[in-house]
């Protein structure tokens, strides 16, 4: 029975002494596509307020790290710079305590560091593979539970997801029970689960079996053009092609999800977005809503989600809450990144991702 | 005094069996646009021939891994499946050794292994951090002094290659010696070292020094900002707004670079390329001239170059030579990942990509 | 249902050329205490059989790496370098084919290598953190669940097996259903183990709650020193000072173990063998009775162990079987180096020990 | 030419409250021997002062990690708990600000971390590969220089250092030139160096060529049995056995050094202590000692050598100095190991031990 319930968040107080006092933001015109004013301001994940008019503060949402803040009319709103227009207003400024009507409030969720070990959690050194990890996982349960229904569940996932047989159930299982609203990750992810539905292997080898496979290193190829003559992923599985795996669930469930291409795809895959910065968009969309974060065994997708996805959500009634962002990975450098980026309070699990989810499925309904 | 040579290629024997007695290749139109047909027949990074007609046996030239045949009159083109158009006709059968009217001739550069190590080096357990590097570095010294007026090549970088004062000065140096010729990098390479060069940091830590610079989180954005503003940063360079650095010496010698993007980029920078596809295709114009590759530090980037790099390289002069391929990486995992994929006999070397490449610079005038 | 089956051994041909035709082997004397003569044989991890008068071949019993073969009446003793007495008579001759009158046989097993993966498991490339477990995992369940009654089954770990408080409760939990029948450690995996059981703590941080305890640097001394107050660790757990743990159930049940010194111990608690060699003798009466060895999270143990452990047991009927060894690490150069040193073929399983030592407790009745 | 200078040293001010009203020490009798008194005081590697009598406070010399204090007459030595004996004299009292007679002062050297990157030092984030490390080589180099006439410079090394040829060679260039004066390392170090003299091999692979020599197995065996022919290592460089190496500069440079035992060895060489209390209490005696270290490519001698090393040296004269500490790695794991626990404020150098070690040599006349 879970005892987990969301930590309050507290708004700044305007009212006092020096808010009281701040002045308005400052909105400056962009002198060209895609540039900004000098001296713009640039976004972080945590909560920030735009002093708009008097008196009047106004919560980003759908924040991210470095972008900018764009009017519009009343509103604000948190814009990459490849999208900005010549003539869009943007803020500048460079405060972060209100002496530029911008006021930065990382500590809103002061009570939150409790949900993942105590108060002291500040305290500890960094993680490592020696770090335990039993409160990390009962957290994540508790969360995942929570999460099912109240909120949106994002993953990001690497293809050693799925190199398993064990693993690739496991996760496939956990779409089908709920726990995965959206899913972020590239051609080889969904190329070598087909591969599996289609031969049992990956790459060749024998996703149980580990046994090579005659002709094996055309598999992949192999899948590919199969699924390219159904047209797309969503046909080959109405169609019945696809046997098993983590695609077949997420087109069966309706899982909202994106695969951004790399200059790594073979193929690619009929649905994989080409572009970079359209599929930037694309996850950003899903990682604006996420209220929980796993990401899984790759460090090109979950940097980019990270940088994306805000620290905290603004749910229908206007409460805030945070974003929990789990991170697995087997490397210390790998797990340490984001955080030296500034990019997320991560919880990083390090371990292998076959176990990882395995144990996820195992404890969740 | 190096003594360098490059090792002899021999031909198969044609006209003896059973290679006399094979028969011609088959070819079969795609079915759709994207699409090859069944048993279609999926090129290696080695040299392969195909038998044409009767006695008439071609060497491909710009091959690579995972891609198909597609005959162009008497020619035969290696090409991505993504290019393909309904009606190409398309080499099939999965034959390696001429029975399918197709050879893969993997041990042409029988000698070639000598380069680096001996006869022996065929029995050397795995590379690992405890292997001895030395041979290779000087062999990596003999190779690039050849190519660098006889061949072309071919660098891959990450941007951990330019964090560091002392690499990014070496690097820059190697590109003023003359031993780039083409660069393969991500927005992130570019925009740090960019950085570096307005405001000596990266990520807005001094890059000598290591402290942290005031507000310097915003470095790299003003850094991008800053280059947009003149429209490329061939036009900062210029102008002279880029004081030093890898991206001013690359342009002033005018070599040859992409700039591929990710979903991880931040702006991007003018020049780099959004479409992934795009970005493939021109990375593999440069990476199918390369007669040696170094690739420094990025999972992303080598394994994508790996994959569309032959390893070998027919000269002007239908002589026949190898690509060498070095890999430089911190983790036996990344270095071993290239061959695992049955990419290229690679060679690892693994260190830290600063003193890699300051060692370079100093051993090469 | 298991169906595991020990693969069959097959004994060399001697009625046959050319061993038919060997001769016997040859010793000499040792020069000097712990020095062997010149040309002395060194043994392996294979069964190596020794030609002692006409027609009589001895299989090496206890075998190990890198020690010489010292006749005792008619049998054949594995020694140690150190233990070499002046005149004692040693096998001389480094032939591995019976030329030399020795003979390695490594391949008795041939059909072993089934038991985990299939007969093309020697074709697999190298083991990563990609590669697929499932199967290792299954087979490592079925192998424990025989030797559990059938075998001597020695588990060699690190102190982060103990680091996290399910990891710790599983061990202790496989300890009490009678799959630990040997246990070779250090210092720190007994002392953060017992500092646990005072103290819920390992370095003095919760092993469940994560959280630095006042003044906790202390209690990994404090547990060295009330162990020292009781004498020894035996003694301690018959008065209930021990309140679970990994320890408590090997003393309780009856555990043999080995507790290494190290130039790293703190303390050290009753019961640590000071003098390594002696340590390595003590080990090695666990090691060579070893049916199965379970290697978790440490590199010197294990690699030591691996070191005196033959890949072959002779059972009491004369049966030989293979011996298992499994090593779990986080890191491929960690668990490659076995490999690397020839001592093994060593199944690896790159994973944090934390999970695999729970998945095992679950698996296991 | 360098400009370094040693920081100085503040001692606390013992006139002014609170510490002019703090109580003298406690001293309490060991119960047992190897037993401390309960509550006894635990020492740290930093500046600790005892009040011995009113007025007067003792900076604790050739302090360590987790010892304890013991009286001697009017002085207090740093002693092992093992070392103990029943009614010993020992300090009680587990404050740290004086409450208890005892100050830990650990911020004596307050400009100290300038020379290191600058007085923000303190807050970058972690260290990883992706850290610049240019100034971390220029304050070795000016170190190095200082303390070749007015210190104690200590290595500690893995075997990693002497695998490869260059690196073997430039560290005993190293030694040549003065740079070295204590040396801590296993057998392992010492017997392939050996080996590397006698045969131009490590582990029977070419050190310079990587080819496996024939039979090259059997040349670390042979190298320890040919030296144990010799009596001792320093029998053999004398004698001229020893062609060149670590071990014959070391020798022939008169540099103190300590070869620990290990589980792992085989052997051992001559000299090799194989108690390991022993080999602690001779690795302390050169640590306590130094002025700065260099432990290169070693998790178990590093951590225990940075577990008996204080962060502080007391000169001749009385004045105050410290003790640098410079790790080098190939992961961040273990390289941040000694941080967490709380062994020193190490300096890591994330790179392969080679490159590290010829850089040394290069820069360093």
């Amino acid at each position: 029975m879970s005892l987990f319930t969301l930590p309050a968040f507290r708004h700044p107080d305007f009212s006092s002494a020096p808010l009281r006092d701040a002045p308005t933001a400052q909105f400056m015109p962009c002198p060209a596509d895609g540039m900004a004013p000098p001296d713009f301001h640039a976004t972080s994940i945590f909560p920030e307020y735009v002093h708009m008019t008097p008196g009047n503060w106004v919560l980003l949402r759908n924040s991210r790290m470095d972008c900018v803040i764009r009017r519009a009319g009343e509103a604000a709103e948190v814009v990459e710079f490849r999208r900005l227009k010549a003539g869009d207003v943007v803020a500048v400024g460079r405060g972060e305590n209100g002496e530029d009507g911008i006021l930065v409030h990382a500590t809103g969720f002061a009570e939150a560091a409790s949900a993942c070990g105590g108060e002291t959690f500040a305290f500890r050194t960094s993680t490592s593979r020696e770090t335990s990890f039993s409160i990390d996982y009962d957290t994540l349960y508790d969360i995942l539970r929570h999460d099912r229904e109240k909120g949106y569940i994002v993953w990001v996932g690497g293809p050693a997801v799925i190199f398993d047989s064990d693993a690739r159930r496991a996760f496939s299982s956990l779409v089908r029970k709920g726990y995965v609203h959206g899913l972020l990750a590239g051609n080889a992810l969904a190329t070598h689960d087909l591969e599996g539905a289609l031969y049992e292997t990956a790459l060749g080898q024998g996703i149980y079996s580990k046994k090579q496979a005659a002709m094996g290193h055309y598999h992949h190829l192999d899948a590919i053009n199969t699924i390219r003559g159904y047209g797309s992923v969503e046909e080959a599985v109405r169609q019945g092609a696809v046997r098993d795996g983590v695609m077949r669930a997420v087109v069966e469930q309706g899982v909202e999800y994106v695969l951004a291409g790399s200059i790594r795809d073979d193929g690619p895959l009929p649905g994989v977005t080409a572009d970079v910065y359209a599929a930037q968009d694309a996850m950003r969309a899903l990682a604006s809503r996420a209220t929980t974060v796993v990401a899984m065994a790759t460090q090109l997708h979950t940097i980019a989600t990270g940088n994306m996805t805000p620290s905290y959500q603004v749910l229908a009634d206007g409460a805030v809450r945070p974003v929990y962002f789990f991170i697995v990975d087997m490397s210390e450098f790998a797990a340490g990144k984001l955080a030296d980026r500034g990019s997320l309070t991560a919880h990083a699990i390090l371990t292998n991702v076959q176990d990882f989810i395995v144990n996820l499925d195992r404890a969740l309904d």
